[in-house]
């Protein structure tokens, strides 16, 4: 099962690395992983989609908690929670076919962010469903190039 | 200075950590960090900022040529590179107050995601500057929260 793992932890040399580690020495795979500052310049926020059952899940959540460095750990995968990833698209375009291009980005309501003689770079939002969707029309003219930031989630704000 | 990392490895359990292990062991902070699956299911993609001069910056990129788990490195910090990032703010905003923070919003071409009884979560994507001019205008209202996807980068595509 797919669980996405939210940590708060702290923004210094070493933590990433501890994190990613202690995941992987168990044997499971981070299938992405998207890590920023935040408010707080001291702290960081590691968000990590990793494919494990829940005792895995919970041995994994256990011993992050051990580290000094992990301030507080969410599990946002059952929260209902805003799910958003950013994706980068370098799709094959020939100036006959741009415009098809250009009507499947808009019909997804992604953004064009830059033109080449045979390719177009679309930017895309979205949940994992939308993104996939954009990725199955796309492939039918050519992906040259994907980059994708990795997911990051938010639980739902309804009673603040 | 600020170096764009861009590499291309295996996607197999522990390959993140050797990698943010081989940076974060010379001392070097990784400011933002973005892994995701790319168009091959057996490669990730990792977008890494990080803060070195030119001489530790080569080292660095010296010893991750040789992990055999990364097939390619380009460094696109001074390639005129797409820059893009994601990030879902959750903005205090009581009902009286809340078109004010929609109407920055709007200006920014960002999204209202999801509305509470006293918060509003933003989506937005941009460059750096345009990301921090929004969290600028927002902290005047209260960010109870902020979660970034960390930076990808993409090389223009004029000749393609």
């Amino acid at each position: 099962m797919k669980h996405i793992l939210s940590a708060l932890v702290e923004n210094k040399p070493g933590v990433l690395s501890r994190v990613t580690g202690l995941i992987s020495r168990r044997g499971f795979n981070i299938e992405s992983l998207a890590v920023g500052p935040t408010e707080d310049a001291t702290k960081s926020r590691v968000t990590a989609i990793v494919n494990a059952d829940e005792v895995a899940y919970e041995q994994i959540t256990k011993q992050l908690h051990k580290l000094i460095s992990v301030y507080k750990i969410s599990d946002l995968t059952n929260d209902n929670a805003i799910e958003r990833e950013l994706v980068l698209f370098k799709v094959a375009a020939s100036p006959e076919r741009r415009g098809e291009v250009v009507e499947v980005s808009n019909i997804f309501r992604a953004k064009i962010v830059d033109v080449g003689k045979n390719s177009l770079t679309i930017e895309a939002t979205g949940d994992e469903a939308k993104l996939k969707g954009l990725e199955d029309l796309f492939r039918a003219y050519g992906i040259k190039e994907i980059v994708r930031t990795g997911k990051i989630a938010m639980s739902r704000n309804a009673k603040e």
